[in-house]
C-alpha cells in the first residue's frame, strides 16, 4: 500500500460526526445487470460488503420475476443472508404480493419505490402517480403493523428525463404522502443524475418546512453528470447522515436511458474519511469487495476510488 | 436534445456570481498523451475552446522538447492562436530559456510550475524545492519586467505520492514564495487527486492568514478519487473565483503513477451553471469540442456530463 492509499483526515466544521450508509449494490446494482447474478455469488457479495463493515445493505427485491428476472431468485437468496448477525437487510417490495412474500421470509426492513413525476410513475410502475400512491397505502400499513421498517424511495426528485424540471413542490407533496402512510424513512433520489448542490438544499429546507426532520431523509444520487458527490457534501451540510451508494458504483436505471451508476460507495467513503466523519467502513475490505464483484461481471467497476486503489495494488 | 440536456439553475446563497475557469486541456491534458497530437489539431482544438466561452485557455508549454515531446511544437502552434480575439492564452516555462522563447513569440500570460514537496520536485523539476524556486525567481522577476501575468502553480498541494500527507505550513511557505517573487496567482494542484473538501477549505484559510487573498487563488483538481467537483464546491464556499479544469476530462501526470484526469470542464460547468454561477460557457458547443477531440485521440472522453449529453445526442 503507498501513502496516499487512505484519504488524510481534515474535519470540516458542522458536518454530522457520523453517516450511515445505505448500501445499493446488491439490489439497485444487481437489477440492471443484463444477465442474472447466480445467487451464491449475490450471498457472496453481501457477506462481503457486511465483512467491509456496511451495516445496512438492501438485499434484493420482490417485485415480480416477470418485471426484473435479475432478481427473481429473492426466495433463494434471502434464507442464505440470515447468518450475517447485526446487519440491516431491506428488501424492495412493489406491492402486497411482494411483501407477503418478503414477510414470510422474516424480512425485518422493507423499501416502496414511488415517483415524483406522474411519467415515471406509469413507465416504471405502470401506473399514475396518485394511483401508485394509493397502492403503496396498504402495503406500508401492513409493514408497520407487522412491526417491520419501512423506507420509501421518491425517484426523480430533481428531473425528469421526460418532463424536465420537476416542481420541488411536487417532489415535498409525495414525500409527505409517504410519511403520512407510515413511512419511517425517505429516500431522495436523483435518477438521472442531473441535480445539483443548491437544488438539493432547496429541496431539503422545503422538506423540513413541510415538517419533514433532516434525521428522516436519505439522499440518493446518481453519476451521470459527475455531481454526486458535490451533492452528497451539499446535503451533509445540511445535516443529512443517511447516504445511499453502491459498492463499486453499479448499477444505473433500466428506465431511463441517460442514467449511469449511482454514486460509488468507495468514493462516497473517501470523501467522508478524509472529512473524518465515521462510517464503520473498511476502505481496502470494500475496494477487494467490488474489484471481486467486478471481476465476477467481466467488466471494471465505475468507481475512481477503486480503479486508482486497485490500481496501486497492482 | 431532451428536456435534461442543461442543469435545472437553482442559486445557493453564499457562491460566487461568476467563476473564471482556467481551461488546461490544451496544455496539461494533450501533453500526457502517449503520441503528440498534430499541430492543426491542437490549434483547431483551441480555436473549438474559444468559441465554446472559454476565455482563459492554456495554450502549450515551452519546457524542454526532450522532456515534453508532445508539446515540442509551441514555436509552431502558438502564432497560429494570434486571431483569437479577446482570449488569453497562457503558456507553462519551466526555466529562463523557456520564457526567452515564449516572450519572443508575443506571450503575455505565463505559468511556473513549483512543487510543494521535496519528492515531486525531484522527480518532476530535476531539482529540489528550494532549488527550483531559486530558478523560477529570475523566470518571474523578468516576466513581471515584460509586463506579462505570471501564474505560479504548485504541485501536490494535499498529499505526494512519496511523502504521503503535506503539511499545510510547507504548501503555504511554497506559495507565499512564489507570490513575494511577483506571481499575480498561484493555483493549487491536488496532482494525485487526494483531497477532501475540509482539507481544501484549511489550506485557504491557512493562506488567507499568511496574506494572499482569495482572489488570487485558483484551484486544480483530478478526480482520481471522484473528489474533485466536491473540492470545487468547498473552495467555492470558500470564495474561490477561478477554477482550473480539462475539456473533456483530457489529461493526468506522467510522473505520479496514480494520477487519473483532470476535472472535467463540463461537469465542471454542470455544477457551475446549476448554481446560477456564470462562466461564459456554452456547455452544447463545448461538448461538442470534446466528443470532436475525443474522435481525434481515438477514445471516449472520461467525462461523465460529455459521456451523457453526447449519448443523448445518438
Amino acid at each position: 500500500m503507498t501513502a496516499d492509499a487512505l484519504p488524510m483526515v481534515v474535519p470540516d466544521s458542522g458536518l454530522p460526526a457520523r453517516v450511515r450508509i445505505h448500501e445499493v449494490g446488491a439490489r439497485d446494482g444487481l437489477q440492471n445487470e443484463q444477465r442474472a447474478v447466480p445467487t451464491p455469488v449475490k450471498a457472496e457479495f453481501v457477506r462481503r460488503l457486511a465483512e467491509a463493515g456496511l451495516t445496512t445493505i438492501e438485499a434484493t427485491s420482490f417485485v415480480h420475476p416477470k418485471w426484473v428476472p435479475q432478481l427473481a431468485d429473492a426466495e433463494q437468496l434471502f434464507p442464505q443472508l440470515a447468518g450475517l448477525g447485526n446487519i440491516d437487510l431491506p428488501v424492495l417490495v412493489p406491492n402486497q404480493r411482494g411483501l407477503e412474500r418478503a414477510l414470510a421470509l422474516g424480512a425485518r426492513r422493507i423499501a416502496v419505490f414511488a415517483s415524483a413525476t406522474e411519467s415515471f410513475a406509469k413507465a416504471n410502475l405502470n401506473r399514475g402517480l396518485d394511483e401508485s400512491l394509493a397502492v403503496f397505502e396498504p402495503v406500508v400499513r401492513q409493514a408497520k403493523d407487522a412491526g417491520v421498517h419501512v423506507r420509501g424511495y421518491v425517484s426523480m426528485c430533481f428531473g425528469d428525463p421526460w418532463e424536465g424540471a420537476v416542481p420541488l413542490r411536487q417532489v415535498a407533496r409525495v414525500c409527505t404522502a409517504l410519511r403520512d402512510m407510515g413511512c419511517d424513512e425517505l429516500s431522495l433520489g436523483d435518477t438521472i443524475g442531473v441535480a445539483t448542490p443548491g437544488h438539493v438544499r432547496e429541496l431539503l429546507a422545503l422538506l423540513n418546512e413541510e415538517g419533514v426532520p433532516t434525521h428522516e431523509i436519505g439522499v440518493h444520487f446518481h453519476d451521470t453528470y459527475g455531481q454526486a458527490l458535490a451533492n452528497t457534501l451539499a446535503a451533509l451540510q445540511h445535516g443529512v447522515t443517511t447516504v445511499d451508494a453502491s459498492a463499486g458504483g453499479l448499477g444505473g436505471c433500466p428506465y431511463a436511458k441517460s442514467a449511469t451508476g449511482n454514486l460509488a460507495t468507495e468514493d462516497l467513503v473517501w470523501m467522508l474519511h478524509g472529512l473524518g466523519i465515521e462510517t464503520g467502513v473498511d476502505l481496502g475490505r470494500l475496494t477487494a469487495t467490488s474489484v471481486w464483484m467486478a471481476e465476477q461481471l467481466g467488466r471494471p467497476s465505475p468507481s475512481r476510488t477503486v480503479r486508482a486503489l486497485s490500481h496501486k495494488d497492482q
